[in-house]
């Protein structure tokens, strides 16, 4: 009863996984990489097997369109990749922390975590919000691994002068402390809409560059149920 | 004197409880949940048996009515019903913690706190805020466990689409985390006054569906201390 | 280096003390209490004997009229009252805590500290900001102990309807949890400049409810270096 | 898992120094003080040798100029003085903490890691905003110990009769809990640029008051690279 109050991981079950790479998409311009993140848990049928507990989150509870109720979450997923050697962790929320402070906690706790699972690699997804976008949107990245950069430069993405916000920045950016690679990347769009091209533009460039294969069927509904799950 | 400084509940006595029922009642919109509450335990002599202190409340102390002195404060009452097999606690309150944060601290020392005393079930009142309003007010639930919403609903209570700021819907959040069920009840209401009318709606749900029997006698009195006692 | 930054009081010496009676007087409204206190530190010697450091203060250093450097700082200082078989703890500071937590921190920190010294009582002075104010300022008060509040009332001290912001009501609000009794005293004030009229008009009350004989030769002096100080 | 998150200082391996003299140069007014300790760095070949890391920075990752990827952050540098019997500690930051709580922290962590590698005195550098500058800016200065005082103020520098907000204010404020004697000297800037002739100013009166020898070659580049780096 008088321990500090903190941000905390409940996990289900420790999921066994072979060399997993993170992939985060959190809620943010044009829930670019929130729309990913939901697609890829759909399409692979990612298994929840935790889920992040914060202080740090708005004080509010939500009703969701099939009158359960939810509140703040940023929950862990896991999958297999048919025709490969690794798996997959998908960090997927409905929320960010409120603060400044919480991003950097829940963000730490976060690391540690799927350290301990093994994972020495992360993607954050975000989008990137501009004036005007391209037809094909284009994706852009920063990173603290010279390896996972390479891989993704290699595909056209273009690396960017500036600065990454929320947690897409601070979970790259305090990745190399826990011994990490890892690389932001961030898709062009108008960030006025829930923007299923720019998801798309997102999942096109992490095919290329780690050899995965997953299709687009259902983003432009995918991108509807993340706006109405907010 | 170098522990970090948090919410605490200090306990007078611990009361022995049969499967207690929780109600909440906490400042808000139109003052209707905190009406309804202190309505209940004036009406069955309830006793408080705890009192939270918490430096996430506001800096300040209040002269009451009869020149005592009130601090912010949220407070721990219990009583017996009458022609049932199980007790209540009600926690009612002059404040609400000031931070999302501190609402997430003071909300999960509560939960520990009644889960220790036995409740598995918890109602949190509230009000919603109208443009306009029924004359008979309607009431709307948001809840977490599927029996007790099924016992309100059955009672004419409307599921809501939509979002439960503060205690009441962060004690309904984080209830599924202690194992308990939760249901915060709205009452629609103008909101720019005491609104005893609301709390009236809240408590007739809460007899049908629990089979209590509030009366409503002295509704509009208790409207008025409320008031004067913020 | 991984214990929790939050405020501590320095001791330099522990002072023996006879049944002590707390006066605080911090920085506020026309700094009617923060006046007062210096006026009685200065008049009785009173001795530093303590010092708080907090987190919670403005980050800045202040170099003062003598080129000496200050920091926001909370102090205790002691006195042996001549004619008189109790002592007094002064508390004097140059800032309060910049947060509503910060408040309920740096107050509870102060009332263990002073009551492991013995101190049952607690008076703490404030300013009552009022747009038009009577030649000989009137004195209000707020108070938790019954005893406490009919000394000072019987002098012509009268109970407020109201509300006390800052460590002077926080102090007084949280003095019963320490079973302390404690009454929070405001005289009138313009809140315009630092007002060593109002200053005097808390010093004559204390001099009548607690049999004291401070006088008030160079009020107006202290009240310009307390100006000078902040 | 379970311990509270707080500002940690990340130490790589600890330097043996002589007598280290601290000298502090973080963002702030015209980049003042941080351009100074970017040229020190740069000239003596500093080797740094620890860093911080606080949850009360930005939440946010930079890329940089050269496509790598920084984080906020405060470092610490050390260097051998070669005609000297002493040593110096550099901090260099990129960013101060974002609350007024965190600059506290952080400066506490500091201050305890810099006194235990034998540090007794302390040097902050910042700038001071004026409307109007001389051709040579003058430089002002509050300190906490007298010797420090006297040295500086025996070269021309101003006692400063005012307020140091920040980590410059703070770090000198508190240097006295640790023992250590503390001077923060301020040069006067227009504060619309990075401002590489108010740095020389500074390092010229850090020359003549510690007797050293830093030459002002490249100090115009290097206010140009300070400014990209933020």
């Amino acid at each position: 009863m008088t321990k500090p109050l903190q941000s905390i991981i409940h996990i289900d079950s420790y999921p066994k996984l072979r060399d997993p790479l993170l992939i985060s998409g959190l809620p943010g311009i044009g829930f670019v990489g929130n729309i990913a993140v939901v697609h890829i848990i759909k399409q692979m049928n990612a298994e929840k097997f935790g889920e992040v507990y914060s202080p740090h989150f708005q004080d509010v509870a939500y009703s969701s369109v099939d009158n359960g109720l939810r509140r703040p979450t940023i929950e862990l997923h896991s999958c297999r990749l048919p025709s490969d050697a690794r798996d997959l962790v998908i960090l997927y929320g409905n929320t960010q922390p409120l603060s400044s402070y919480g991003q950097y906690e829940v963000s730490q706790k976060i690391l540690s975590q799927v350290s301990e699972l093994g994972c020495r690699s992360i993607i954050s997804l975000a989008g990137l919000k501009q004036e005007y976008v391209k037809e094909q949107p284009q994706v852009f990245c920063v990173g603290s691994g010279f390896d996972a950069m390479d891989a993704v430069c290699a595909r056209g993405v273009i690396p960017l002068q500036g600065e990454v916000y929320g947690m897409a920045g601070v979970l790259v950016g305090l990745a190399k402390l826990e011994g990490m690679q890892a690389v932001c990347l961030l898709a062009e769009t108008l960030g006025l809409y829930p923007d299923a091209s720019a998801a798309k533009a997102l999942l096109e460039k992490i095919n290329l560059a780690y050899g995965l294969h997953f299709d687009f069927s259902g983003l432009a509904e995918t991108a509807k149920e993340v706006s109405a799950n907010q």
